[in-house]
């Protein structure tokens, strides 16, 4: 048996004269791409080149929806009303699956990854999580809701009969009670390549992972989040691939249950 | 042999709090939705909306796609470069069509009329038009594309391969040569309804028209174009169709040829 | 000695091709407008045109900020950092205020009134309600703060050296602590003009107005919102108006303490 | 008597999560900084911080106005009206005061050079050139506009009563005409920091600048811009800064005449 583990990271995050992120060094490392669909970030012309470059390495496609909120990238909290929180969500999907089958043939948008306080904010608020998971389900059933592991939207999703995966951050520190510890804290973040390779081969091989208190919890993961918008992020993403291939990990994307 | 002839009107143009036109009563009155994409008007949840009302009277939806303006309402030339354009013209499209799909069970999107400043253009501009008609076919070439009759993108995209269809603008004064007046002229736009609905129905019966200097032209026109943004407008369109349909023309959805 | 006291409305917030209120109509009936800055509604040409018609009527400017939201018309709650909704304010008032000395000579803008989500939000939250405070005194510290009465804003504000003057809503109901009825619950809007226009002149005559329970509260009110983007609602103002100078009270801009 | 002449580069062009340029460095060689006011780029609380480090500096602070067209970084042209265009410069102008009177006491905005697209077309297109002046005027009357030399521009805005300044490109080449040889050709742009400063430097000496075809022509410049986009650029302006000070020119604010 061969296991395997699937990669992503946020890609697609540039807008118009303004460069994010190393997406072409990105899309050589992980399985699976984020891609931005306008309202945190990027451009359709942007993101139809990442869509290219993503086909080309084989890489898996999510949409990586957002509250309409450029200015902020995405990440200040919003009171958006479900009527329009749901048909932004179905908008985003619609044009990045449109991109999609414009980029290559066979191209297509497989998973949906809410971004930034969108993705906070619904793996515990149940109104604006039913929003969501019922966009999707609207748009298109066979798509796939990535979350966070352990988070109160994995339960609401599959209730409502979507598929999700979860997923675990690579650079990032987790409670005893398996939730992440909140970036006001010191330690929050784990910089060290070497470490975060560590943590990641543990967790891909054991479904284990090391609490900030020193106790081991469970993760379920069917994905590692790794970060792409700056050198030391790649370096991350880099030692973390080499390690899960060194101990015989494949990435590849992940198969929905 | 029934004759019939379509009738379109920009609808779905709210924007957020500002409401404009009236989507409710056009809806009854045309065959052809053109469904603003958020580009130059329209929000997701609006567009959903007008969807819903288009999907419950019958009426064929089309892609309203424009120049990235809202302050401008997409009536402002603009000189976007080409891989911006396809790109733009892709993602509105993808957009439309999801929404289009959540609205209800077998609404499709089956044509793209560009909108604004984007129509004028491209009615001459090759370089410009080139760029939709590619656009429209890297989305989903069954899509037709919607054209100002007797413009030079007619026979551009016949020859790239896109189906077309031509129309009429209803309360729009005709040059000999059988382009618009422009609305900088006097007797540009005609306002009595009485008098667009004897016009269009001599179009509908002969394929004829009576330009501003009383000459007699031909315009193939599959579809007439209507307002819905001010009462005024409502009258027309209404007028119009009242006296097509006392004349035995059948107000559907057009067949692309 | 004559009685008197400012009646204040939301204006300029019609956005490019859609339009709102009816701004010509209630410039003859308030003595200050509330005029938008472009984050939430307005753009310049528009804001320029309502500040021309203001300053022929002699009717007050305020600079009407909200959160960088146009598409939710700035009524969605925002996280907005410090650092950001400081920036937001200044940026928005000096706009106003670029606008103002190029309408008409003379015009000047005298206060600043927070819109939709941030006017909730600032009553009582103090960091957002500080950050808000210290923008203004930044940008201009002859500003006065336009604020809800009996908020906790009022002293925070004071405090830090800016003065403030207090409003009442005509059509709202109060609570026996003197804070507004949520429009979540049944009476919180009172649309009946006679009513309205006779509790606006009791509160003008006396300081006391009459909660949802009957029993009777005081409000120190400078000035009193009246909303002008429905007919109805210029029926409100305008009875109000008329009743208040019937009793002989003056309508005139409010005079900072 | 002291030569002197001006250096004036882009800054401010960052955009919430996106970063542009190398204000900190480009600050530390020029002498005049043309900040953007958000229509093409700059978010307000970026625009403030690049006002505070310019008035650390001791830089002087021009208004960088442009169409509202973000997703373009104000490069491409648009047709937007005369009432439109005028209002669009006085409320960039504004944002931009009000910010310079919050950076820091005694921060002024003293100029307006207009960006990209809106640059190149009032260069020659008197109808736009005349509502860019028409607006600076209504604004502020003390501010200078900065043109392009030898730009119909330059004796539009004096005749109207505005003063003006005209500035080189350090790393363009100029037609025997004195105009700015297209992008689009061949050699229009200097890459070589050696020589683009021994052209300055002769530039600042004598007026003279040597064009593509070898003659030598005259070039009435006030300033001369750089820009500070990238590694390269920053180069080109140290090189040219460098240079000038080994000749005894003086590189300080323009003095407009």
């Amino acid at each position: 048996m061969t296991q395997a583990i699937d990669l992503n990271s946020d890609l697609g995050e540039s807008y118009g004269a303004w460069t994010m992120g190393e997406d072409e060094t990105m899309l050589g490392l992980v399985s699976s791409a984020n891609v931005a669909c306008g309202f945190h970030a990027g451009d359709p012309a942007g993101i139809l080149r990442t869509l290219r470059a993503a086909a080309q390495r084989g890489v898996a496609v999510g949409a990586h929806v957002s509250y309409p909120d450029r200015g902020g990238f995405g990440r200040r909290a919003m009171d958006v009303a479900s009527e329009d929180l749901r048909a932004d969500v179905v908008y985003q999907i619609g044009a990045l699956k449109g991109l999609a089958a414009a980029a290559a043939a066979g191209t297509r948008v497989t998973y949906v990854k809410p971004h930034g306080a969108l993705y906070n904010t619904i793996a515990a608020d149940a109104r604006q999580g039913r929003d969501v998971v019922e966009a999707i389900l609207a748009a298109d059933p066979s798509l796939v809701l990535m979350c966070l592991a352990n988070a109160p939207l994995v339960a609401l999703a599959r209730d409502a009969g979507l598929r999700t995966v979860s997923e675990a951050f690579a650079d990032r520190a987790y409670t005893p009670a398996g939730t992440l510890v909140s970036r006001r804290e010191a330690g929050a973040v784990i910089h060290d390549p070497a470490l975060v390779a560590e943590r990641m081969a543990r967790l891909a091989a054991t479904g284990e992972i090391e609490a900030v208190d020193g106790s081991v919890i469970r993760l379920e993961a069917d994905s590692i989040c790794v970060h792409g918008d700056s050198p030391g992020a790649v370096r991350i993403a880099a030692a973390v691939r080499e390690r899960l291939e060194a101990d015989g990990v494949a990435v590849r994307p992940f198969a929905a249950a």
